[in-house]
């Protein structure tokens, strides 16, 4: 087996180029669910390609009914297969006003942990599917050939639900047969803090529009005798949670578990920062769930939030109107045991249950997968936990994660294949905020985990 | 004392080019509030002031801070002089799309009423406007004289809450001097049933906004650990009503008249139709205070309306945020004896009680000014009751109105004189909506009313 503290110093000598290759990456605008972009998106993935083949790999741009995936094969040896999943669409950059760089013109600026490049998925995704390229490239420059066979799946719609993504997996099951699926798409929990995460939310998102009137009416002609789509929206609203903080859709919590509290334990133990967690969002002081703490409320408990409310006159100034509609979006986080569909139909109860006879209400879903819980007993993780300890001055942490990555669900559908959620950012980073960062020294050390997790699955069959 | 038979013979003669100027006054989009549309503005100002001249007026344009007034002075004999005040500033248009012809391209279309005009400012006030000053003309055409003194006063900020209508009034007082104001800026009860106004809500308009987190964040990594600005909201505004319809802003009741029973048998007698009315908002069925009828809501009660609200992500399909932000506009129609200032400070009590310990709301007021109840017992009224009930099939009402009229109490306040607002709209005509409108019907019945008002009034000293 073939010296990998080579590789390393390999990857150290390489960085300040790996940092130039990232920010090339970081300034196509690959805002994939917005057709304006569509363009820019598929040159994205055309540069991926060209930088895969120019480290040796087999590597093609894939069509599909949306944004292509890059599918590029590499690597050698008698290791068992590994699959790399990544994304190289980006959120939108709106609001544009609040960013103090521009979100696709990437900058080094100087930050809590060190330098840091800022551009819009400068973590979510480029900057993790990068340390993964970047591994590759330097045991490529370092010994000639990579440890393990690979094969890179880095698609173009993640941010738009991957509605393409099952049907193209479905397709090309025996070409992306491996032992286990490794995505860098997660956290953290501090700069030399490693994790790996095992849990998931996951994601109901629904759109409901309440109807009063048939059309927009003077408040003072009518104020007072109409319904006002406004006023009752917010009182639905209001209805999701009591004054506990907890939600009161009938049977949201049916399927929930308790988290043993040793794990919760273990968690604290390991180093979440609640009062440094809420910091990052301004605040001093949390809000939700009564009888949880923050960490729990975010990695063991199921949550409904509002995203959006909309109606009216909202310009400058007054108009005295009473509008036609109004309109919410809002979306649940899910755990495991949690069934999507049954959540849906408990939102759309909700609304239609105390939408006033003179009101007519629209609900319909944005997406609907269930919550995910990761059996962190195999080979891989104990690679990936030596890998990290080789790298980082702390032990590697098993971790939740209150977001969603509905793809490991479908990797698991599909390809009968577990995932390893070994990502390298931090609470910190604004994802889809404006002024998004990925600190270099997360990157420099997620390049050489992803090193040594080579070497690790190396001997793995 | 002339003929006022054949004055109303001869605005009859002339009613198509009534009809006509009609349409070229509303032809200037005279949005006075919107800093884009102040050249219009100021050009149809200039337009009326010409045709006044026209009419043998000594009419001028007097310059404000804002938009200018138009001021003219006219008629003659024993009486006492009448002002007369409207508007010809208009309210925005949008939203655009959803005109079936262009708010500014006036046409002529059959309704139900018959011929009717659809423009923006049809209504409110041009229409209204120009029964005046076509009534004038007829006068002139008929007689060569006006047979009452007169004085028009017709601003262009109504829309804008007249901010620099006082100032003007205590500058002019002396010019302006009259027994009376005349204003056509309400409504009938149907186009055969003619009214006066007596009762106006008054308007106490609020913007709030909630701040929670200090900006944008991931509903995946935050959700569930800190406060929601959109569901804080929610809640914080359904909390302004109770299950009965009831505000609950701590003392907005005082003050609030019991209104006499056979006051509201009157008014449901002089042919209110309840049914009529909501159908006008695509509505079966009505909402608001119970206990109390839809008559009695929009003329008795006071309300509180929702006018706007906004926060997050409003645009196409999902994107999983929980907002920095997000606020309100809502407004009061106040009865006589609630004070404005009061309501306001109840308004933002209510918001900082309820807000959360880790949020911030702002409140701030866009104008406060209190209900009006007007004496009908003096000689004006009964004059305008002789006019209609010669024009019109059946007797004069005299009727509440939900809306505010704000520059009545100005008038009071500053030149010490009351208003007679004798109005020729109607509840379906679409004020501050699109595709607003004006039937002919109206138009006619109005400009010979006030044809015979000139002709009652003359006799008054």
């Amino acid at each position: 087996m073939e010296d990998a503290d080579r590789v390393v110093a390999q990857a150290d000598a390489a960085f300040k180029e790996s940092v130039e290759r990232l920010k090339a990456f970081l300034r196509f605008p690959s805002i994939g669910t917005d057709p304006a972009y569509h363009e820019d998106t598929r040159r994205c993935a055309e540069w991926l390609v060209q930088e895969l083949r120019g480290i040796g790999f087999d590597a093609s741009l894939r069509e599909t009914p949306g944004m292509p995936v890059v599918v590029a094969h590499g690597g050698e040896g008698d290791g068992a297969r590994l699959l790399y999943y990544g994304h190289y669409d980006v959120q939108p950059a709106d609001p544009l006003d609040l960013w103090e760089s521009p979100p696709f013109e990437p900058v080094v600026k100087e930050g809590k942990n060190g330098p840091q490049v800022v551009a819009r998925g400068a973590v979510d995704d480029k900057g993790q599917v990068m340390t993964i390229v970047e591994a590759m490239r330097a045991w490529k420059a370092a010994h000639g050939r990579i440890p393990v066979p690979v094969t890179l799946f880095i698609e173009g719609e993640e941010e738009g639900h991957s509605v393409n993504l099952e049907p193209f997996l479905r397709a090309n099951a025996d070409e992306l047969k491996a032992a286990v699926c490794v995505i860098s798409d997660t956290g953290m929990l501090a700069p030399d803090r490693p994790a790996v995460t095992t849990t998931l939310r996951g994601l109901a998102y629904v759109e409901a529009t309440l109807t009063g009137p048939a059309h927009d009416l003077h408040s003072g002609m009518y104020g007072g005798a109409v319904p006002n789509p406004i006023d009752e929206l917010c009182r639905i609203v209001a209805a999701l949670h009591d004054d506990e903080g907890r939600v009161t859709l009938e049977g949201f919590y049916d399927g929930v578990a308790a988290t043993p509290k040793e794990q919760i334990e273990a968690w604290r133990k390991a180093g979440l920062d609640e009062a440094a967690f809420l910091a990052s969002a301004g605040l001093e002081e949390g809000s939700g769930e009564a009888g949880y703490s923050t960490l729990e409320r975010l990695w063991t408990r199921p949550t409904l939030d509002c995203n959006g409310v909309w109606g009216g006159y909202t310009g400058e100034g007054s108009k005295t109107v009473i509008p036609s509609k109004a309109s919410v979006k809002l979306s649940c986080r899910l755990m495991p045991g949690q069934d999507p569909e049954a959540v849906f139909a408990s939102i759309e109860a909700h609304f239609r249950r105390r939408c006033p006879a003179n009101c007519k209400v629209t609900v319909r879903d944005f997406g609907l997968g269930g919550g995910i819980g990761i059996d962190a007993s195999g080979p891989y993780v104990e690679a990936a936990r030596r890998a990290a300890e080789a790298v980082f001055p702390h032990p590697l942490t098993l971790v939740g994660c209150g977001a969603s990555i509905p793809v490991v669900a479908v990797i698991k559908r599909v390809l009968d294949m577990d995932s390893l959620l070994l990502g390298f950012g931090l609470d910190d980073d604004r994802i889809h905020s404006p002024n998004e960062k990925f600190d270099l020294v997360c990157y420099e050390r997620g390049i050489k985990t992803h090193v040594r997790f080579l070497a690790e699955a190396a001997g793995l069959k």
